[in-house]
């Protein structure tokens, strides 16, 4: 295995094991030269290395992409769980799902994430389509309604998106992440479905059992007319709202610091802004700013506040408006939003804060607060992006911050004494002596026909102990024992592994105790 | 915009509009530059029509990416029903479940699926790793064991793999498609998990009632062995197996012809094979083929044949034989299988044949026979391939056919003329006067808290029609309506969709009715 170097008129040749043989030539090689010849023999010998020695063996990086993670089977247990709540979740309210290819034409995705386009995953050219790795479920979502015309449909969507971040792992960030998604498309009765939305993360987030939590509400024509009536120029609303939505991690004199000193606001316009951003409550609140005399004036404003207020109207009839609160400092960086925009907190103290990532949706999103678990809003304007006509479908929706839900069930598992079990395995089937096989399989073969989550170990002849140290080790409540007097006398001997508590079954009744005794098990 | 073209010492600038302004040189152009120039107009139309003309509307092709689908809603719920079958049957028999992150290291698959490696496909190399997507979950699987020095786990793996292979969508091939895995690996007593993984496959065809069913099973060494009695020289197997597998597409005497004309085989030694691969049969054949003069020289086929009857003693006791069959013609294409091989095909005739792609694994596996449904076998040296120092763990597992299960699915749900429900509500919440939005939002929070799915129109006032309607087309059973003289009664009326009775139902007792009148419904 050779390379061919030439430079300076000679020309070298890099053997496989690294020495260099100059064929033809002078003597000295210059700096440039032997720097790109030392790159050569590295590749080489790397390439060696893979190829595997004198050895003849393959050698393998044994790992996972960067940013990317096997779920192991705990994790999976984990997992499932809060998908179930979840899911039960969207199906009470009546939503029906979808799911999308992973990949996209790389056009489907061009010029909606703004600056973060940067971080979509391209698919090599390996002739035909372009494509890339969608970036959130968003855009695909509006490709699916604008392709088949839907202007109609309440769905959720649970899968994995792709982004090229510097991930940080240990603290929840990764490339390969979920988001799970829930809106509703079409033209309704305002804040109707808006308000469902508030309440479905209400709930999910009670179920969930996270701790306290509230929802912050804003709404984008609020911050539009505020900026306006403050005295912000128009062609800087995006940044000044983008500095706002850092109040969650800073404290309002950096703040204000960044709008004065770097975007050039007016110190007047900054300390109105500051006075309004300070603003916190319910729907007293917005009908004190529909009076009040700056806020009065802006039409947008007005629409925003009068939306808020019949929010909070119908928050009381869903009665979850203890947790929600209408916040003005809340912006959020999507630019799709149009109207109303949330977001939920966690407020527990005893979970490690995790600084999650921007994974409830895409452009320029900056990350979100230490506790956020959920955020979304109302974006009338993407689906009409990819319609050839330009047709708006009006659509509201909120993304459920799952990778961050992980996390802390994950830390909750860690810290509390309950193993987290990755079967549901409700008895395993034993015996007591040798040569016994035939029987267990028998037995076994009963239980699984019967529907009964059994398992038998694939030994002739297990020892006794190290069935019963299964059971312990995988969570598994019941032992079914055979012995040849039970057989004889046509019993199963069924042992409690939490207490060892042992009793004779009849045989025709164990599928029947089995049931009784583990009927509150998942 | 402009382009810049420089030929023959002229400089010429291409505008938005594709006209060509000469800067500087002289008057004529070489066909080649013209040719040249041509091109970059053509782009540069091209992008001008993507990012639109005079009117500023972006133009996008509204297609999914070659070779993919979306899931509907209805697809969506076929699907959620076949996974519900598959996995509880998994779970009863006490799998744990992993994931694996949808694209591994190039390396990772590098080298393990022969020819086919063509069509995986690579992502592109943005700067770092160099990344592929996942063109199975048996390879994953194994390199999940080798990190984590696993040695042993009973695992299913539900995840889409991708293959750039031509798609044939109308017959269920898709270049983004399920696999259904399910694996047991670990050093156990001969044939027990073997049995096991038949005994699921057996299963989840009964219970997702397909019509019936053969298993086919065979062992890659009493077919080894039996090349080597025939008299095909040792690197001839491989081939010859090959040409064997095709014996369920085509007769005998193709299979034979394709052995000696084109694989070079005697006339003598393939028709010893024929004689070999015609044969059916159960515990009695394996018997009598060990009895048989010359496949018993065979040290190799005499141990595959004894594990086929202890296969089939667990068989017996797992009650399953019914629909196993020993068929010395089943090959199977995958070199990695060591021992036993197995093949579910259905044997309707109600359904239309859909060829399947070689969706059970990987290398060189030539497409299945028509109504192949699942498939699998023991591979006891994969694992080994990722390990540093080559430990072995032995594995068997099985590869449900989901895609053309729900291909079948879906023709069966489209052939039935019962509805396929995209949704699981129970009751709708619905007024009869104007006015009743709050009342509505009231009585659905109830539902919703106790637990009820329910749905209420997102409309101020909804027609009483329009909402009973909506019930029909989703296949919502019942309607909660409320009205004054209902409000003033304390009642609501509870409307049967499909029969139209309607009983006035005291309001504290609703909760209970709607559990009673949906307890069957999913």
């Amino acid at each position: 295995m050779v390379v061919e170097a030439s430079c300076c008129g000679d020309i070298f040749l890099t053997t496989g094991t690294g020495r260099l043989v100059r064929i033809k030539g002078k003597d000295e090689l210059c700096g440039f030269c032997i720097l790109q010849i030392d790159e050569e023999v590295a590749k080489l010998l790397e390439l060696k290395a893979r190829l595997g020695g004198d050895d003849g063996k393959h050698q393998f990086v044994l790992k996972t992409a960067k940013g990317t993670r096997d779920y192991n089977p705990k994790q999976m247990a984990i997992r499932e769980k809060v998908f179930n709540t979840i899911i039960s979740c969207f199906k009470r309210h009546g939503a029906e799902t979808i799911d999308t290819p992973v990949f996209e034409l790389k056009e489907t995705l061009t010029g909606k994430y703004g600056e973060d386009s940067k971080l979509i995953y391209d698919l090599k050219d390996q002739g035909g389509e372009l494509l890339s790795l969608r970036y959130d479920l968003t855009v695909p979502f509006a490709r699916y309604l604008a392709m088949n015309k839907i202007t109609n449909i309440k769905r959720y969507h649970i899968a994995k998106v792709y982004r090229r971040d510097n991930p940080a792992m240990t603290r929840g960030r990764y490339r390969e992440f979920y988001q799970c998604d829930f809106d509703i498309a079409g033209q309704y009765d305002a804040m109707i479905p808006d308000a469902e939305c508030l309440k479905i993360v209400y709930e999910i987030l009670s179920q969930l059992d996270l701790g306290d939590f509230r929802i912050k509400v804003n709404d984008r024509r609020i911050l539009d007319g505020m900026f306006a009536v403050c005295g912000v120029p128009d062609d800087k609303f995006r940044t000044i709202c983008s500095t706002v939505d850092k109040l969650d991690k800073m404290p309002w004199e950096d703040v204000k610091k960044e709008m004065v000193n770097e975007k050039g606001l007016s110190e007047e316009a900054a300390d109105q802004i500051g006075e309004y951003v300070s603003m916190q409550g319910g729907m007293d609140l917005a009908e004190r700013l529909l009076q009040d005399q700056k806020m009065s004036q802006s039409k947008q404003a007005c629409a925003g506040l009068s939306d808020i207020k019949l929010l909070f109207s119908y928050l009381q009839l869903f009665q979850v408006t203890d947790k929600v609160v209408f916040d003005l400092s809340l912006a959020r960086g999507l630019d799709y939003y149009t109207g109303i925009i949330y977001e939920a907190v966690l407020s527990q103290a005893g979970v490690a804060p995790v600084s999650t990532e921007a994974q409830n949706g895409p452009p320029g999103e900056e990350s979100v607060s230490v506790g956020s678990v959920a955020g979304g809003g109302r974006y009338d304007g993407l689906v009409g992006m990819f319609d050839p006509k330009g047709r708006k479908v009006p659509c509201v929706g909120v993304s459920i911050g799952i990778e961050r839900i992980f996390s802390i069930m994950e830390q909750k598992a860690e810290a509390s004494a309950e193993k987290v079990r990755t079967t549901e395995v409700q008895v395993m089937v034993a015996s007591a002596q040798k040569n016994l096989l035939e029987e267990r399989l028998k037995l076994v073969t009963e239980l699984w026909n019967a529907g009964i989550k059994a398992e038998v170990m694939y030994k002739k002849n297990p020892k006794l102990l190290s069935q019963l140290q299964h059971c312990e080790e995988s969570g598994i409540p019941l032992v079914a024992i055979l012995g040849e007097q039970e057989l004889k006398d046509g019993v199963v001997k069924l042992r409690v592994v939490a207490t060892r508590e042992e009793v004779d079954i009849c045989r025709a009744d164990l599928i029947e105790e089995v049931r009784r005794r583990t009927s509150d098990a998942s």
